[in-house]
């Protein structure tokens, strides 16, 4: 797979491109489950042009994406993509920035490649296994140790209020001891926000694997800790809370949620 | 005061280029009243930059600004500049991006010209009283109506938390309704992405008339209604909430609040 890095490089600033022409022009925008979860006609293209670059050129990998339309493999043997078009749709379409298209590349259920685009930003951010990560090709520090006390957090408000999948009260103490909170709207964005220390840790309750693996990629290349709000390790089967920031943020929020 | 706007935007220019040329460099850092307000000599400077430009062209007009070495005026009366050299400090010095340059001019009482600058992505905010609002130069559409069940709001998880200045249940249902909640830290920004559509609407607790007034006069020229929590007007003399969105936004939201 010499190579699999520039090949997937090169898809997605073409695809950023195309999005770059396409943002300002009149498009359809469709609801999926529900008001907040929107899908557009460019989302769609762009998948078709990744899904495409991909298996045109690696037959017999897997995809594994947002939209669906991608197999979904059953296992995390061989070769798995998993691609998320533009991961934060509604700043896509009211922003018109904070969005990204994210891959990661598993091979044999180990994470080997993560790429995080901040298409209006042209902000690549890449990692290869063992190699670094790195921000539009210059190498990223390891991520500071800091306690949520000295912590910039991106949470959204939804975890602190109440909601189905966790006690809000086990997450709001985070924003009172916290230097401050943070709400970009993208996933994939704000874990690479944590990788290039732009903030210091990232919480949320529901993500998806494509929303994650990429993120979690560059942040464990810089020493950082990627897992459940429970602190188990991912399984990139199905949705799932992410914890994610330095070994010392990561362990000082458990204490607070395992209380 | 003819010109007295290109003077404004002319000074504001000139301290964002200088502050793009000294954000990669070191320079010292204060807290001021705690781990959470900080302040640069990169601060202290741009305010220097800007007062001094303003007084040597207007020697009797009043400035009142964060950094707090200006003269505070005691009345309304007379031209005050509202100056905020650095809005979201935090975010200049850990993202080096989202925060802003804001000035607000006020005659006799009135708001007559507001200027937001973001000044990592070159984009203006200004607007004159009577005619209009502008993001570089291109007017912006009026606001348009929202309630909040189909509204992105610009509110920090702080508010929907345990805090000494509102009940947190009166804001939480806003976060379960909203189509989203978003938190980028610099109010005078949040203020000029409501102008500009980027999101419906902006709710805090804690403001000072340097963080308001300025998106304020944005927001108003084009419809928008700002406010306190309360639904007063504003004095511009001290600390205060800050509801600002449209006009049905606003009202959708104070029927959460006075219940």
């Amino acid at each position: 797979m010499q190579g699999i890095e520039l090949h997937a490089i090169d898809l997605m600033k073409r695809a950023g491109k195309y999005i770059r022409q396409m943002i300002d022009h009149a498009y359809h925008i469709e609801e999926k489950t529900n008001k907040s979860d929107l899908v557009t006609e460019i989302d769609k293209n762009v998948e078709d042009l990744l899904i495409e670059g991909i298996l045109n050129q690696y037959p017999d990998h897997h995809i594994y994406g947002e939209e669906g339309r991608a197999a979904r493999p059953e296992t995390l043997g061989g070769t798995i993509w998993f691609v998320d078009p533009i991961d934060g749709t509604m700043n896509f379409i009211r922003q018109k920035r904070h969005f990204a298209i994210s891959i990661a590349i598993m091979v044999e259920g180990e994470l080997k490649y993560g790429f995080v685009y901040d298409v209006m930003a042209d902000e690549m951010f890449h990692s290869i296994k063992g190699l670094g990560a790195y921000e539009n090709g210059i190498r990223l520090a390891p991520i500071e140790e800091k306690p949520v006390r000295e912590a910039i957090i991106c949470m959204n408000a939804t975890w602190v209020t109440a909601n189905r999948r966790i006690d809000a009260a086990l997450l709001a103490p985070l924003v009172r001891d916290a230097v401050g909170v943070r709400a970009i709207g993208a996933a994939s964005l704000e874990l690479a926000w944590v990788a290039a220390g732009r903030v210091d840790g990232y919480i949320t309750m529901r993500n998806m694997p494509w929303d994650y693996a990429a993120g979690q990629m560059l942040i464990e290349e810089l020493g950082g800790r990627v897992g459940t709000i429970e602190g188990d390790a991912m399984t990139f089967q199905e949705q799932t809370s992410v914890l994610a920031g330095s070994r010392t943020f990561v362990a000082d929020v458990l204490t607070y949620v395992n209380k």
